[in-house]
């Protein structure tokens, strides 16, 4: 989110045409992450490369920011500048005809010229989903980290709440991350629990790399026992990556929602 | 079910020894089903191979019945007899570590000596699972069947409920199937529906080859208003596969328990 992406400046821009705004879905298990790569498959690579099939035309496809390789979405915001006439409704079966079936174009509709899927966004709303029993089963595979250790959930319901309001998520961010400020409003950071399934729903203002799967490994560490509440409640005035928990994984973290 | 397999006469009988009660979740993407082949990868394949490894010595695995290729399990029920003194508890962990992730073990226990996982079997719980919206959404792609077109849902229920009781599934059995009887007893025949997703859930106490793919794909052509409810209530009496719905695919379809 914070940098700028090589795929903004791609292809020729469209001056005039309309501004389509995508809404898109996909299972990463299979890619590199959103951003574009040369020799990697990516979702911002697979929908471009489908849009320019359709329209005939380079695309500057832009994402409301990037994901790490191996999350999943169920609706990130894209937008791209078209000159071509194509119905939205239409360009959604030309677009998931030609996109394999773990990334789908969920709805396309012409925005304001103005609307840009990155700058736009006001908040994002993630989950993290980790499955707590001994064994996971086979259809959680995909999409839950499995950590099979006795957690207290109430004391990291406590912990979690925490996180919301404005805070400094420096201890939270990806060692060696550039970014001008990491400050961050949380407005939501609740767990709820279904059998053994334990989902991290957190909503903010703006994401630094890596910050809800550092999270979600932190919360952990206190369900475990491994980090006292004392030394939880000072991680934002340390400012300290080494000091919060591990990173959980990739696969866990689904991009439910962005706000405009 | 009805007919004898290949793997219950295969391997060294063991005599004395204990009798394992497995209970068995897999993703079935990736397998020709249950039932032991020779080129290809199939659950008892893969369950026995581990089962063996660990033991030291040959394994009969007896399922509680075949599944299709393709199909999912969170709850098929196993037995088999050894002389290995493992304890069940260290028998899961050691087999999960063998068996790739889509298959896991959920449980072991040692069973009377006369439990016997398919003669035993007094009833099933299938799950067949539908997304009707237009879009089918990554995360449901391994388990649902897409079916995005209108379907009268209360309609469907109506139909649904007339599978309960006792009756000739002659034409909802795969054609060519030679079974002794095709009476079977639906306990529970229900549709539920969570906002596009729809749940065909039956339990009865045993099911023909294809049986609940093939009311699947019949409750849907009632649906759908391409049978009649009078044409639907005649089934029963007609034992003629041709005159019901399509076999519905199988990767929709869930074995959700086995009781004894």
């Amino acid at each position: 989110m914070q940098n700028r992406k090589p795929g903004d400046q791609t292809g020729q821009p469209i001056v005039g045409g309309r501004n389509i705004r995508l809404t898109i879905a996909f299972d990463g298990t299979a890619y590199r992450g959103w951003q574009i790569q040369k020799d990697a498959p990516t979702i911002q690579g697979l929908v471009t490369a489908a849009l320019e099939r359709i329209t005939g035309a380079a695309v500057t496809l832009t994402g409301s920011g990037r994901t790490d390789a191996g999350t999943h979405a169920r609706g990130l915001v894209a937008h791209f500048h078209t000159l071509s006439s194509i119905p939205p409704s239409r360009l959604v079966r030309a677009v998931n005809c030609l996109l394999p079936r773990d990334i789908r174009v969920l709805r396309a509709r012409t925005a304001p010229p103005g609307f840009h899927a990155r700058h736009g966004a006001r908040g994002k709303v993630y989950r993290y989903q980790i499955y707590l029993g001994a064994i996971l089963a086979p259809h959680l595979l995909r999409e839950y980290f499995h950590y099979p250790y006795p957690v207290d959930v109430p004391r990291m319901r406590r912990a979690a709440a925490m996180f919301t309001g404005e805070h400094d998520f420096a201890s939270f961010a990806k060692t060696g991350s550039a970014v001008a400020s990491t400050v961050r409003t949380i407005r939501r950071c609740d767990l709820t629990l279904r059998g053994r399934r334990l989902h991290l729903t957190v909503e903010g203002n703006g994401f630094l790399h890596h910050m809800v799967r550092n999270m979600a490994g932190t919360l952990l560490e206190v369900g475990r026992g491994a980090m006292t509440m004392e030394d939880f409640a000072l991680l934002f005035k340390k400012r300290d990556r080494a000091s919060a928990g591990f990173t959980a994984p990739a696969h866990g973290l689904v991009l439910l929602k962005v706000r405009y």
